[in-house]
């Protein structure tokens, strides 16, 4: 029986010319992430399944990849359930092994310690158009600085790398899980129903004002808390100043605090910023996972409809860990939104060295190959890209085939 | 309950100071590949299992993590055996999941394809030390190269990245499929029992000629074939030149292209190689894999016991999906191994860039965070490293780990 040329279902084979995009993405990523002081870590590509489902990934628990347990520990005529039969699976995010790692290792790291992380999570999501069940990830996160100079600094490396990339005209919007909260409690809602809450105002991009309205309505919320809900998410947009809109309304309900921070935050970023960008405050952002504590932020592209990448401050999830709670705030980029964009408006990657190609009549004499290649060799040595192959039969077809491939020298060997 | 700190059984975390190592020499490897017209692909890191299991893989076949099927495809109750349970698994190695790549992509890839592979692979193997079960690999493949001339290039290219990498007086050991086959031909032994045969002869490192002699009778095979067969490679031991040996011996046995090849190979690599390294004729060296066909190395370091890598020909793999064969040769560096033995041997990479550390006092005023932030922004654009954190309590102890860090400068920002 052959075998099956086609990668698994919603996973996808990376041609030539998209990993040069990505290797070109990757390095520009990295060294802005460094100039920042921001350092490269890994964790294993699976992790304890305990850890992967104990409710810090809300929906995305949902879609991890389970690893079957191996040899005597699977007792497949006992098992009774799922998770009698696997012990690892594939991570979801960076952010939860981040946490794990950063528990195990903080006596070995610096404090404040600002990790940079590239890697691939799975997610088993039903495939579908660009969208795949294995992506790459790219996050920056400040562990063990409560103050908003993590915010800050997340927030100018975030945007100098995309800037670099040649994105303009893009918004960092934010909000802070207290204005959300805060928001919710002065219009009355019980707390017990936040989460059920932002996750119907978590589609106001989708639905608007009054489908959030009209879904809140829906689930037998007071009428009362709706519309004071509304109203005031309504008087944001209106304001002049959003921030001080709600620091008038919410006084009360809402720690000075966390208004002051936010507009340092806002400040800083203005006063600093190298890339080309709005920071907003946005109070209908909610992102999905529940960890998030305080800060929230996500890029908004104009050639792109959904988010870039996005993040927020954690300073809960340490501590499942350990028992002790460390601040933590980190910035996530989308990389594979980024590459699709890069891609789709055709941008070429810088070039660094010269492509020459040294094509090799068939039968050129084999005690004479040597010298060729000591010819490439040199041409190495001294920084061009040699590629030594054999002449085709249709020499013409595979020059211009090298040619579109960026190889702007060939050079002919026949035999003599 | 807490979660657990620890990272998967057998595999690891990896901390700063080893992935900037890492880092370093995957650029290292990444530039020079480049530099012979290698070009990067990547394939998803799990396969359809039914890809995995069909004996390509030899023993590795068993220490596949296996994924368990989700949803409605996962049928507990009926399930009768493991297989029942899965359909993808994790990757082994790169090469069968190259050689699905080349089958589904070829019309869209370069005729020859030289690809260059850096990524994880996971075997679960018994967790011991220094050994992980999830480990990086770093393969270049020629495909569609029925010539030597993939493997001259195969090995200059291994060989240069190697040699930039600092190590010097390694071996690269060469041998041929065809002339293994010949010399337990000429011996007398049965063709079907020449895999376990040659897995028997893959142990003289360990146990020398005579344990290998031992064996072979302890398996009941023919006295006069043993005896033949360890004259033979004793004969190679003492002879001045071991092909030539070899050529007179097994005339009748063995082609005489598969011979005049081998010394091409010998002969150019000789007469271009950039590094300190030998390249000998072993008649001894099977490598495990039983795909491949024709030529097959392996890299030897003094500093170092085992393999740090090899590879060789196997032209019938891709067949395996397409039905028809395509030519192939393929070179793997041991990464972990070379990490290994460079974190070991106390290597530093190569300073980039200044690493410049600000120091702010805990209550410096908000307001003014945009000032400081401001200057290292400017130093980031003349190209330092700049960490902008707060001062610790303990001033001096954090300068100090700063220091070990790298930092050469650090600035202090104070209240005024």
């Amino acid at each position: 029986m052959a075998l099956s040329k086609k990668p698994v279902n919603g996973m996808k084979d990376i041609l030539p010319e998209e990993m040069e995009i990505r290797d070109y993405v990757q390095n520009v990523i990295k060294d802005t992430y460094r100039s920042f002081g921001f350092t490269p870590i890994e964790t294993p590509c699976m992790e304890n399944i305990s850890n992967l489902s104990n409710k810090q990934g809300g929906e995305n628990e949902k879609l991890i990849f389970k690893v079957l347990k191996r040899g005597e520990k699977l007792k497949l005529e006992t098992a009774k359930e799922e998770m009698d039969l696997v012990d690892f699976g594939m991570r979801y995010d960076l952010t939860v092994p981040l946490a794990r790692y950063y528990a195990n290792h903080s006596n070995e790291l610096p404090s404040p310690f600002k990790a940079l992380q590239i890697g691939n999570v799975w997610r088993a999501d039903r495939p579908q158009r660009g969208r795949y069940r294995q992506f790459m990830q790219c996050d920056i996160d400040i562990l063990g600085e409560p103050g908003n100079l993590a915010e800050i600094e997340l927030i100018l490396a975030t945007t100098t790398t995309i800037g670099r990339l040649g994105f303009k005209n893009f918004e960092i919007r934010m909000n802070d899980r207290r204005i959300l909260k805060a928001m919710a409690s002065y219009s009355g809602f019980p707390e017990e129903e936040f989460d059920k809450i932002f996750i119907i105002l978590d589609k106001m991009d989708k639905i608007g004002l009054d489908g959030v309205a009209g879904e809140l309505q829906k689930e037998g919320y007071d009428r009362e808390a709706v519309e004071k809900y509304t109203t005031l998410f309504a008087g944001v947009n209106e304001a002049k100043d959003g921030v001080s809109y709600i620091a008038d309304m919410l006084s009360g309900y809402l720690e000075e605090k966390a208004l002051v921070s936010f507009r340092e935050i806002v400040d800083a970023v203005e006063a600093t910023k190298t890339a080309d960008f709005k920071l907003i405050f946005d109070p209908t952002l909610v992102r999905g996972m529940s960890y998030y504590t305080g800060t929230i932020f996500e890029i908004a592209m104009p050639e792109f409809g959904g988010s870039c990448g996005g993040g927020g401050r954690y300073d809960k999830m340490v501590g499942k860990f350990t028992g002790n709670d460390v601040p933590a705030c980190g910035f996530s980029i989308g990389f594979e939104r980024i590459i699709l964009l890069l891609t789709e408006s055709g941008f070429q990657v810088p070039k660094k060295a010269e492509k020459v190609a040294y094509l090799i009549e068939k039968n050129y004499p084999g005690d004479k190959l040597a010298e060729v290649i000591a010819q490439a060799q040199e041409e190495r040595k001294a920084g061009a890209q040699v590629l030594v192959v054999r002449m085709n039969k249709n020499k013409k077809f595979q020059k211009d085939k090298l040619a579109a491939e960026g190889y702007t020298q060939v050079r002919e060997f026949f035999r003599k």
